[in-house]
């Protein structure tokens, strides 16, 4: 399988935990999302992800979009370890852990849409920040609800990490570097402590990658 | 099953198309976004849903929020008729169509974000709309690309409609009420148009609700 993946990219980190995590074989091709006008909008790569959008897995034929259904096609290729659990209302609960940050905080703070605030909508530096830091606090303050539950474990669902995992970190990593405040968050701090802790998931880290600056 | 819907929501829209495609019985919840400052945000509803978001679906004691982790659910608990094909690539695809509209149009423009865009960020009624209406019409591009595929059928992808077809339907619905230009989604129209004609889809159009204005 071939990853192609931008260091700093959360979405890409997502797919990269969960290779790691299923101990698959892959190889990640770095693309600069901002070096050169950007990468991702060269031809050879719209070809293959028309979004324009990073990541894209190619798995022989299969030429596969979006990172949640990435994560999902190495859920059914590759069952073991599973990132959801077996039963169908915890299959839900985790991808509806997953999907409240994939779907509200992460598309709205991606650097397309930071740049369209500045760029075209004219906003300045600091209204940029408050934009990016209301969501992503009122959307991990909502995880944290979500994660107030009993089927929490030393992960977000059990004792084991999961595709709800797989979404947290790369979006607390995301947070971190915007400086939000992650005080009133006690248990996501505690799960990301947890995933750093694990080999797999370090490997997956954007420092850790061959594209990091 | 109990949906909690909101009849413009176009979250909810899709869970309804799933529901009525499956053949699912189901009693429809309204909670009315606007009136009362948001029947979303009372006690009642946010113990349910702790992201204030509709669509929330009940089944017995399962609560799922996040409406596609809901699709997922409906699939998995009742496989036939299928929303999703057999094989991986094929499904990998369904859900790449899907989430390039959940997560990549629809949450830039839902309720709460327009209404941040002006009321937080003092953007102006023209400035708004051009934000609209730029996610939209480049998500759609990608969306109409995507679909350039001998995979596409009638639906988005074969001839029986799926999870694709349930994000799309309801997203053009929301592009066609904020006039963005539909002309050079060809696919995409012709998509819509065959959707329109099936019965259990038009009784989860939004007019069709009890909640319609």
């Amino acid at each position: 399988m071939i990853l192609y993946s931008y260091w700093r990219s959360s979405a890409s980190y997502r797919v990269r935990m969960a290779l790691n995590l299923k101990r698959l074989d892959h190889e990640i091709r770095p693309v600069h999302l901002v070096r050169d006008g950007g990468e991702q909008f060269k031809e050879n790569y719209s070809a293959l992800n028309p979004q324009q959008l990073v990541p894209t897995l190619v798995d022989g034929d299969a030429v596969i979009t979006q990172s949640m259904a990435m994560l999902e096609y190495l859920e059914e290729r590759h069952p073991e370890p599973a990132l959801l659990p077996r039963d169908p209302a915890g299959r839900a609960r985790v991808r509806a852990i997953g999907q409240a940050i994939a779907c509200d905080i992460h598309p709205l703070n991606n650097l397309r849409v930071l740049k369209y605030l500045t760029d075209t909508a004219g906003l300045d530096e600091q209204a940029r920040l408050a934009w990016y830091r209301h969501w992503t606090e009122s959307g991990l303050a909502a995880v944290e609800r979500l994660l107030d539950s009993p089927s929490t474990g030393r992960f977000c669902h059990g004792d084991e990490p999961g595709l709800a995992d797989c979404c947290l970190l790369p979006q607390v990593y995301n947070a971190e570097r915007f400086e939000c405040d992650m005080a009133p968050f006690a248990r996501i701090r505690r799960i990301c402590e947890a995933l750093k802790s694990v080999p797999a998931v370090r490997d997956a880290m954007p420092e850790n990658q061959p594209d990091a600056a």
